[in-house]
């Protein structure tokens, strides 16, 4: 270890790593590349895989394997026939505001289409996440987000139809849900999330239209209304290459 | 869609959905592994992949697929020269609290082993987060992280020299730095995090065991001192397969 002389913070720090330089060939290629995507900037379109391979001098598929670990990142985006650097990734708050509020605040155009909208029985721990009776029905609304016209998550919410009775009526499955329960006078009292990685299914990636070994952030959420009774249930897929999510903590005696 | 006939929450919701049958094979041996790892529960050690491939029928590649994304996913561990079922991810609250207070809480001890304590001169960047001048000497305390014997995560934190200065004398790396903060009398008063997924680099791959490709959980805090001036940058990579965040919100009014 060396505690005295300063060095650059872009040299990784060295010490206590096994110096064994096996550093794989295709990671090489994906340091360069990174420096590539830097001077084309957001946006910018990446040359062909073949002039690709001739600059750094590696074979095609060595190449495709960094690209793919960039595209899963999310640095890069496939755009029509070609690749383009991507810009960042959208921050979306943690809070009890709706995904919709969430996204327009990065100045995106947020949209959802329903995949469906059915009534199940409750089974046992539905039922005790909603605070109702075993076999109660339960809606189950489940839609694609997009950001702009692209497809970036999927979302699955729970309520009890005796909440709101009327879903399958008078919502529409284009807008907001939080903003239809406020229009009916309900309001959320607060959550408890959990928040985890995860690859998609086939038929996750299917309805986002992403490769199904894709790194998803799933956010599963358990909100209570104002008076803290349990009221719905939701499990929202993020595609991990296009969203981070941010927090602002407190001290604990701050509040 | 069918608002009518309830139908068991186990169903994947199909209306939408393209019904092309390309499910692929590897997700159907998947799911019928999935049925097994809840019969033979946590710790449960799974057949060979011999066994595992006569029983379902399918190629052993086939079977390799399907057991690579239940590991990727932590459904899976490795444990001597077999495979067992894992137990449930550890669960972190996002909170000032320090990861010791976070992973005592799960019942797990906490360690931590240092991999360098380096003074650096600050970047423009590392500068303007934590409010001293460009070129000012700056800590940067990277460390893997522990929970029982297993390697879990690592830490980077920058700090300025002028802040904890004697940091190369007196702290040791195996403690939190939380509580050393605490025992000069420094308090944090908050932080801003953000949290992305992101596949681990052969170097971050090497330092805490895992297989490079496998999805991180990366958690950035930029945290403020008790008069609200920038104090910390630190950036923890947690294993997306023994990790998950968790956060209760409240309403906006109730604070």
């Amino acid at each position: 270890m060396n505690h005295g002389s300063p060095r650059p913070p872009v040299a990784p720090a060295r010490s206590g790593v096994p110096e064994h330089g096996r550093v794989p060939k295709y990671y090489l290629v994906k340091t360069q590349l990174e420096d590539l995507l830097g001077e084309l900037g957001p946006g910018g379109r990446l040359p062909t895989e073949i002039e690709l391979s001739a600059r750094y001098g590696v074979a095609r598929a060595t190449l495709r394997q960094a690209l793919r670990d960039l595209l899963l990142e999310g640095r890069l985006r496939r755009l029509g026939r070609g690749t383009v650097v991507a810009g960042a990734k959208i921050e979306q708050p943690l809070s009890l505001a709706s995904y919709t509020e969430g996204v327009t605040r990065q100045g995106l155009r947020p949209g959802r289409t329903l995949v469906a909208l059915d009534r199940l029985p409750a089974d046992p721990g539905l039922a005790g996440a909603l605070g109702v009776e075993e076999d109660e029905p339960v809606w189950h609304l489940e839609r694609v987000l997009y950001a702009d016209e692209e497809r970036v998550g999927l979302e699955s919410t729970y309520v009890a139809v005796a909440r709101v009775p009327r879903l399958d009526g008078d919502f529409d499955p284009a807008g907001s849900f939080y903003a239809y329960l406020r229009a009916q006078g309900l309001e959320l009292g607060g959550a408890h999330e959990r928040i985890e990685t995860v690859l998609a299914t086939p038929r996750e990636a299917l309805l986002i239209g992403t490769p199904p070994a894709l790194p998803m952030l799933l956010l599963h959420r358990r909100s209570r209304d104002a008076a803290g009774a349990p009221f719905e249930q939701v499990r929202t897929l993020y595609r991990g290459d296009r969203f981070s999510f941010t927090l602002d903590l407190g001290a604990p005696t701050a509040h």
